[in-house]
C-alpha cells in the first residue's frame, strides 16, 4: 500500500500510526468482540473512553480547570449558530463583534446576525483578506457580549500571530484549523472551538472549550442540542454522541503526546512552513499571496506566476504522490495544507517537487 | 477474534462482513492511498459516493422522486428541533400535534414547545406507554402544521403497526430505530428522519427524507445548519458533511440490497421477533412488557417473573457472547434490540439462553 501526501484543506490526512491502530481495533475493541461503534455511549467503557480523552486533551492543550470541554455535534457551523444562542445573552443589548479575516470569518457573522446585533470591529476583506486586520479593543462597546475572530484562514492562508486582548469581553476563537498545532494562553479566551477534521479526527463533531462561568445563559429560542448547559451537564452525551470521532480524537491525542505534545510539534510545524516558504520567497516561480507577517503555518497559499501552468502542477503533483493541491476558488493557485499529521518528510517531498517543476518550466 | 452477538440499544452492532469491508479500505480507500475519512468532501470522488448512496437508498427504500433525502449532523434529537423550525411555518397558526408513545416523543414534543403551539393529540403515559395510543386524525384542527409520531419505541418494545391518514396535514416519523427493516408507503409520510445508529451506520447523523414542497418555510430563527433548505441547495454539504457516516451507511445499503432488500429482511425481523416473543409467551418464566397488539420487531422487552435474577441473566448472557441485554431503567427487565444486523443465528442463540436460564431457574 502507498500512502499519499494529502495536502488537502480538510478532511485532511491523519497519522498512519492511528489509522493503522483505528484498523486493528476495528472489529474488536478493548477485547469486546465488537466495535467501538457498535457499543452503547452509555456503556462504562465508553464513558471512560470519553473521560480519557478529557484527561488527555486538558493535558496535552495545558487546559485549566475553568474550562468546560464540550464534543457537539455538526462540526464548527453549527458553533456558528451555538456561540451567538449561548453568549449573546451575556448582555441585555444581544451585541456582538465580529473580526472578518476570511470567508468563515464572514459566515459565522453572518449566521449570528440572525440572533443579535452584530458588527464587524474589523475586516481585511479590502485586500481579498490577505492579511490580518490592525483592530483596537478599546473601540468596542463595553455592552459587548462577545467578540468573534478565526484564529487561521484556511482559504487565505493567514493566521492571528497574537490575539487581541479584549479585557472584560469573552474572546471567541473558531481554532479549526489550528487547534493543538500552538501553544495557546488561554486566559485570553472565553470559548475556542474547533470542527475535528483538521487537526483532530475525522468531519462532523466539534470539540468547544468554553469558559465555565459563560454557561447557562442561552437564548431561550437555542436548541437543547446547540445549549452548551445541555452538553455540560450530560458529559456531552445528552443524546447519541459521535462515538467514531470521539475515539479517533482520543488516538489522535495520544499520537500527539508521543509526539512530544504541543510545544514540539509546534516547532515541527514552524520547520515545515518555514521550508516552504523560504521555497516561494527565493523563487519567482513562485508569489506567496498572504502578507508576509500574517502567514499561516498550516496553509500555505501561493500562485504560480505564469498561472496558465496551474492544472499541470496539480496533475503532476498527484501523479508524484502529493495530492490536492489546488488552491481555493477564491484565491486561486496552489494551497499546501499542512496539518499535525503531515509530516516534515512530506513537505522536504513537495518542496522537492517544487523546485524540479520550476527548473522544468521556468 | 469472538465478535459478540449485540443486542444493545444502540448505537447497534453492524454486519461483520460491512466492518470487514470498511477494516479493509481503512487506509485506502478507492485506490487512492489515503482513507474516505482523509478526503475532501468536495473531491469528485466523495461527492461520487454520495450520489451513489442517495441511489442505494432510494432503490432500497422504494422512495419516490418527490421526496429529498437530506444527511443532516447530530444524530434523530437534533431532528426534534429542526422538524418544527421547518415545519411549523406551513401555517400561520404555528401548531403541531404530537403522538405520545414513549421517552423519544416525549422529548421531541418538548422540544417542539420552544417554537410553536404543540399539543398531545394521544398518549399511552397512562399505561407506562406499553402500548400505541388509539388516534383518531379527524379530531386535528384544520390548521395543523403537521403530526408527529416515533413510529418505534426503543425503550419501550412497541409499534405502529398501521399508520394513521393524517390527510393533507403532513406526517412527520421518527423512524430512527426501524427505518429499512419494513417497507412503508411513503404517500403517508411529509418527513422521515433516522439517526444512523440502529439499522444504518454509526452514530452521530441523520437521514432526513423531506417530500420536496415541504422544503423552504422555515421560519426566520433556524439555525442555517438546520434548514432542509440549505442541505437540499448543497446535496447535503453545506459544511463539512459526516464522510465516515455517509461513507458506512453506503455500506449498509449495499449489504442490505445483498439481503434481498427490505421485504426479505423484514421477513427476517419478523421470524426473529416470533421467535423470541413465541418463547416469552410460552413460558412462565418470562413476561412480555409490551402490548401485543403492538409489539416490536426490533426492541424485544420482557420481565423475567422473578426480577432478583435479573442481573445474573444480563451478567450470565454476556458471558455466553451475548451482549447488552439490559432494559432500559424506565421498563427494568431485560430488552433484546434486534436490528437488521442481527442475524437469526444470534436470536437462535439467545432463545437457547433463555430456555436453559429459565430451566436452571425456574
Amino acid at each position: 500500500m502507498n500512502r499519499v501526501y494529502n495536502f488537502g484543506a480538510g478532511p485532511a490526512m491523519l497519522p498512519t500510526s492511528v489509522m493503522e491502530q483505528a484498523q486493528k481495533d476495528f472489529l474488536d475493541w478493548n477485547g469486546m468482540g465488537c466495535s467501538v461503534i457498535e457499543i452503547s455511549h452509555r456503556s462504562k467503557e465508553f464513558d471512560a473512553l470519553v473521560t480519557e480523552t478529557d484527561e488527555l486533551l486538558r493535558e496535552v492543550a495545558g487546559l485549566p480547570d475553568d474550562f468546560e470541554i464540550l464534543y457537539i455535534h455538526g462540526g464548527a457551523q453549527l458553533q456558528f449558530a451555538a456561540v451567538p444562542l449561548n453568549l449573546l445573552g451575556l448582555n441585555p443589548a444581544h451585541k456582538a463583534a465580529y473580526l472578518e479575516t476570511g470567508n468563515f470569518a464572514g459566515l459565522a457573522r453572518k449566521e449570528a446576525q440572525r440572533f443579535g446585533n452584530v458588527t464587524v470591529a474589523a475586516t481585511s476583506e479590502d485586500t481579498n483578506f490577505n492579511r490580518i486586520p490592525d483592530f483596537d479593543p478599546s473601540t468596542l462597546d463595553a455592552d459587548t457580549s462577545y467578540v468573534h475572530l478565526t484564529s487561521n484562514n484556511t482559504i487565505f492562508g493567514t493566521r492571528w500571530n497574537e490575539f487581541p486582548d479584549t479585557g472584560d469581553i469573552p474572546l471567541v476563537a473558531d481554532m479549526t484549523s489550528e487547534l493543538l498545532s500552538r501553544r495557546l494562553n488561554f486566559d485570553q479566551f472565553g470559548v475556542i472551538f474547533a470542527g475535528l477534521q483538521k487537526n483532530l479526527g475525522p468531519s462532523g463533531m466539534a470539540v468547544v472549550l468554553v469558559r465555565k462561568n459563560l454557561i447557562g445563559k442561552a437564548l431561550e429560542q437555542t436548541p437543547s442540542l446547540l445549549n452548551y448547559k445541555t452538553y455540560a451537564d450530560a458529559h456531552s452525551m445528552p443524546n447519541t454522541i459521535n462515538t467514531f470521532a470521539v475515539y479517533m480524537m482520543n488516538l489522535m491525542l495520544k499520537w500527539l503526546k508521543d509526539q512530544g505534545g504541543v510545544d514540539a510539534i509546534e516547532k515541527v510545524n514552524a520547520q515545515k512552513a518555514e521550508l516552504l516558504y523560504n521555497l516561494i520567497d527565493s523563487n519567482d516561480f513562485f508569489i506567496g499571496t498572504a502578507d508576509k507577517a500574517h502567514r499561516s503555518h498550516m496553509n500555505v497559499t501561493f500562485n504560480l506566476a505564469n498561472s496558465d501552468l496551474d492544472k499541470q502542477f496539480v496533475a503532476e503533483a498527484e501523479a508524484a504522490g502529493l495530492y490536492a493541491l489546488k488552491g481555493h476558488r477564491k484565491v486561486g493557485g496552489i494551497r499546501a495544507s499542512i496539518y499535525n499529521a503531515m509530516p516534515l518528510a512530506g513537505c522536504e517531498a513537495l518542496a522537492e517537487f517544487m523546485k524540479q517543476f520550476a527548473a522544468k518550466h521556468g
